[in-house]
């Protein structure tokens, strides 16, 4: 057995824990660039929060809320330039996982020439702005992680780019943030989550660090996403998912995701489909290729789940597993096939070249390692 | 719920990993101060294999090798000194506990003025040389958290020194590196590493991300640490342990640990006694101390610890735990009476003067806050 674990990050986690973040940018800096969406943040008051404790602190604040749902790197680049224009200090991402994308790519870019794009293909830099990272949903876990995903425009892939840079020096997740998520981003957030969870579980390259986290995330999830939903202001099950999804994002942060999330990726760059309501009509098709390879496993995630496995064989346990998570996504409400995308039968063969031309890293973390047609035969069962 | 996780050590786990050592040493400066003990990690190889690393990326290095047990802060101020005449750029702490603790001390006395004593009294200082830490022991975890356990000669008051400055920049964990510790060495620091997982899940600030790494850790203690005694040379078990007891580093560094340490550090400093035979015999008046106050706690880790508790109670299961802890302790062959260290029964007003006088942050984190008289009770019930 052979790893690292590495998470330099400091993490602040408690109920009206953003009135922090002035403090932690004052340590970093004079002047902020505050990235966020057009309107979320601000509609649901926790922009006005933010930069009030930034003002609090005396630390000026810039706002870009140019970023969209699945960034684009011109976006990026767009946000670079603003960020050198006001010779900013740091990066503070309030909102989910786009804009703390966004954040974490500007924070790379303002201190390295050239277009993000060519740095997502392999040119190399090492230096970002120091990061603050705030996330407003439940989901993407991108405040405990170095990966920020984003699509490029002009060959449409939506990839994670890696860069340890783009740790946040801090990250403060503050429950109450997401209190005012409506029911279908809770339910698409939270199953985003929940897949972090169970693909890195999963995962060839899953390690003990990551196993624990996975596990817990798991647990925290199938116990509280369903609630967090009937009820938005339950303080205890938005709680539980903001926890969940950091401990996720940090397991995929060594452990990586599996092909589940690598096919979701075109439906939301050709699509337009959010992330996790891309993932949850192909989930069942996943879990029926990956299940006969990772029995244990599976039987090891019904337990942490809650479920009773008592006197079940591992076959047995792990098709409990596969079965509750089948209903969970059922009564969350979520798309039940790809065709809700648009998404027909002579596509296929487009969106399994895809994910088998820019994938292949989420091919070979998944057990079996899906072949071409393999990842066909998933979409077919997903229509 | 409120808490902080924060471990910015890039921690490398696996074995014969030692060697990657002068590939991180070369990124962090050309002259190392490489600390360690006298002699055994000379014996064992581990030393070698270090400086050949070292010499192979071409780090220059100085030897420190005046370490030992329970590390004075004198000493401390000794390797301060060589690093400064030395003009070394980063330290290397290679050994069990007191080598790292003594090589946190000399990072950050060597670029602070004064003796470290003052620090420890509360002098403020933020900097530190950058540290490589390397376990040979599978015990203290020193490498996954920022505290350096030292005693002051003056004082005899032997404690933890916390700054944030003093965590390692790289870990390298090598299961191999503790092959070669003698079955008394293992038993002792192995069950260190038991009880950091155990009191950091009881203590008060126990939170969930230690939760996680505690009960990790006392599941992979309970089912390897005889093994490892038993046969020094299985890589299996010794690797379980290597994993164990960085994780419960960690778990101590966020959660601290409770009134058993505090009680053992008495025993170290005025009767010499090992840190880990220190704790086994006053393990069993801690466990009835704390036990009617942690049995949900207690039933949670008799189930991590692999015990069948099927259809017992909270209540049945919290004592399967304690009587398998207890089990443990003796099969390991730990003393098992304070005595066997010279402590008489007139000495424990002094013993449990000291705990109360130095060791309140312990007695806080304890479930239940043992008053003075509750230390004295437990002593009295380890002679
Ligand atoms: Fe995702
Ligand atoms: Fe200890």
């Amino acid at each position: 057995m052979d790893f690292q674990f590495f998470v330099p990050s400091r993490i602040i986690f408690g109920r009206g824990k953003v009135k922090e973040a002035g403090f932690y940018a004052k340590g970093l800096g004079k002047r902020a660039l505050v990235v966020t969406g057009k309107s979320s943040a601000r509609k649901a008051g926790s922009l006005e929060r933010l930069t009030k404790s930034l003002e609090e602190n005396g630390v000026q604040w810039v706002l870009f809320d140019g970023v969209e749902p699945n960034p684009l790197t011109t976006t990026v680049d767009r946000g670079a330039d603003l960020a050198r224009e006001n010779k900013v200090d740091l990066v503070i991402g309030l909102g989910g996982g786009s804009a703390m994308d966004t954040a974490k790519g500007i924070a790379f870019a303002a201190v390295n020439d050239g277009p993000i794009a060519d740095y997502m293909e392999g040119r190399s830099g090492e230096r970002a702005l120091p990061l603050i990272l705030i996330p407003t949903t439940s989901g993407t876990g991108s405040e405990a992680n170095n990966i920020a995903v984003m699509t490029n425009p002009v060959t449409m892939v939506k990839k994670g780019f890696r860069n340890p840079s783009i740790f946040a020096k801090v990250s403060i997740v503050d429950p109450d943030l997401t209190a005012t998520m409506p029911r279908e981003v809770t339910a698409s957030t939270g199953i985003d989550a929940f897949f972090h969870a169970l693909e890195s579980f999963l995962s060839l390259r899953s390690q003990p660090f990551t196993e624990i986290l996975s596990l817990k995330a798991m647990e925290l999830i199938y116990r509280n996403l369903i609630k967090a939903c009937a009820d938005g202001a339950d303080p205890d099950s938005r709680e539980a998912m903001a926890l969940a999804s950091t401990m996720a994002g940090m397991a995929i942060g060594h452990s990586g995701v599996c092909v589940l999330h690598a096919m979701e990726h075109p439906l939301s760059s050709f699509y337009g489909a959010s992330h996790g309501e891309g993932m949850a009509p192909i989930a069942g098709a996943f879990l029926r290729f990956v299940k006969p390879r990772t029995v244990e496993r599976l039987a090891r995630a019904a337990k942490a789940m809650g479920l009773d496995t008592e006197g079940l064989s591992a076959e047995e346990a792990a098709q409990k597993a596969v079965t509750a998570i089948e209903e969970m996504i059922k009564e969350l409400g979520l798309p039940d096939s790809i065709s809700l995308f648009g998404v027909k039968e002579e596509d296929i063969e487009k969106l399994a070249q895809h994910v088998y031309n820019y994938m292949g890293h989420n091919l070979k973390t998944t057990p079996g390692s899906p072949a071409y047609e393999d990842i066909r035969q998933m979409y077919r069962e997903s229509l």
